[in-house]
């Protein structure tokens, strides 16, 4: 079996890590894994299987003996180095927002547009997290009901924002425990036992990039067609991502039919029987692969209408996983 | 000025605190208020100004003195003494769902239906919490431009359980800090760092209680045509619900009438200033009597679609202060 080089690009942060986990965890064909961070973090030893890894400065050079690099280090990184990358020979999957709406990117879910990872220059976006978990729910209902519209309303977590802001939401519950002041860093607000309606940076039609996200990439993924109205909002959990999601089909359907089609789909978990406690909840989607589906309700409220309630772990689904789910699809597909 | 003798029935839960302290803040023109309660907790004394109040035990023969009771008792108490209340000459204003659905008797939001208080027949409801601070935004528009439907995902407080969801959520912080196992009590699972969507309890067509109070009470104080499609949701938040709300009206409108209509409707604070990262929160809620909406989006993907981000302080708008409001109706009304 052919093994391949690996990098990942922002290895110290929050999807670095859990992108380096992962590829464990699937016993990915990896030949070499190299850990690339800013300069200053070079030389840090990271304990990986019964060793260690070095990480290296991630800058020109880096790449010339790497077939597959993961980023996961912010749009800016992604900006400079990407090209580098794609230069010295490597295929880069991009985890940053920065060119996932390049009609020239393809943006791929692999459980839902595996396909577009054959016409890759060199580079594969992955989505956002909210996304992400969003389409896998809803790729399944579509194919067979064709969606019209969705409104959506996300309970994200703050590992979204990455390591500083899970650090800030201890410190708040710490500072709340013993009585000190919160003064936050990270967001506008406090996000200990607050909720916060501002994911991203706003938009001059008032939505948040975090809104538009969900808005154009759903169009670009799953259907052109697709329309999506998005609120977003961060709650003070650790991980995972949980979506109210209202959804309208073109045709009519059976809940029967719902539910068969989401248990048979890749990557879903039905967790739905509510007299016994049992839907989706984030603390137990963390560390999971799945997309958790519960709440599963006909919307008396028009002609063919769902409610769904999605809950993902954002770490993982939302970002690294789908990453290396991309880099296992290049394989499959034999294009790499 | 006439006065009032005033009970609240309740009076050491925490809506029943605040109704006191809304009593007190309002300069509600009471003559006496008598605090009742089971009888366990008879002889607690409670500080009120500059004096005490006495805890007395809510039974037979407690209400024949009083003009209004306020009751914030859970609904078994209801059902047992607001006809006892009654029948002593009181006027019941009732926070429990028990008698909301009654079609003999007023389900009032002073500022969308304040004219049925008149039908009275000694009971009036109190809406749940998170239908009046919808209710209260939704009516100024539905007044020009005719709602016809609401997708709602709210995230709400734990405050809304009652005291004990408070210290759970309290002690979960600090099981958490100091790294001790968290035991859920009050509801089902942890409530610190994580999202239920489950409030009150399952019905046969798979919506909680929470969920269907939101759909039928709209119906009932708003306008019967009004269709509302409901998630609700438990977030580790103290106090103040929020709801993200997707509107449909029959009526075409510009973005900037719905701004004047909601900057001039009574109850409602417009807070809508994103890109100062002004909007309505939980924690700046607290203690406040408005009804916060900012986030005012058109929503792009219907006709006639809006999207808000409402915000209320749960224990008064929705409990407390709704029901003074209601018996300060009363009195504008001349009906006591």
């Amino acid at each position: 079996m052919k093994s391949y080089r690996i990098a990942i690009v922002g290895a110290l942060g929050a999807v670095g890590q859990e992108m380096l986990k992962i590829l464990d965890q699937r016993k990915f064909p990896f030949e070499t894994i190299k850990l690339l961070d800013i300069p200053s973090n070079a030389g840090t030893m990271v304990p990986f299987g019964n060793d260690y890894l070095i990480v290296e400065a991630a800058k020109k050079g880096a790449f010339s003996n790497v077939d597959i690099a993961l980023f996961s280090a912010g749009g800016d990184a992604s900006q400079e180095l990407a090209p580098i990358a794609i230069n010295e020979g490597a295929i880069v999957i991009d985890n940053s927002s920065a060119w996932r709406m390049d009609p020239t990117v393809p943006l791929v879910v692999p459980e839902v547009n595996p396909e577009d990872v054959d016409w890759h220059k060199g580079l594969i976006a992955n989505p956002n997290c909210s996304t992400i978990q969003m389409l896998v729910a809803l790729k399944p209902i579509h194919d067979i009901f064709q969606i019209q519209r969705v409104v959506v309303s996300t309970y994200q977590a703050v590992s979204g924002t990455g390591q500083k802001a899970i650090d800030e939401l201890r410190q708040q519950a710490e500072c709340y425990v013993t009585g000190k002041d919160i003064i936050p860093q990270v967001y506008p607000y406090q996000i200990g036992f607050n909720a916060l309606p501002h994911i991203d940076v706003f938009q001059e039609n008032g939505y948040t990039k975090e809104e538009m996200k969900m808005v154009n990439e759903t169009k670009k993924i799953l259907d052109n067609n697709v329309q999506v109205s998005a609120t977003t909002v961060r709650i003070p959990v650790f991980r995972g991502h949980s979506e109210s999601a209202n959804i309208e089909t073109k045709k009519a359907f059976d809940m029967d039919e719902i539910y068969t089609i989401l248990r048979n789909a890749p990557g879903i978990q039905v967790i739905d029987d509510p007299g016994n406690h049992v839907y989706p909840l984030p603390i137990l989607a963390e560390g999971k692969d799945d997309v958790f589906v519960g709440r599963i309700r006909k919307d008396f409220t028009i002609e063919n209408g769902l409610n769904l309630w999605i809950v993902s772990d954002n770490l993982r689904k939302g970002a690294a996983l789908n990453a290396v789910q991309i880099a296992e699809t290049l394989i499959q597909r034999s294009l790499i």
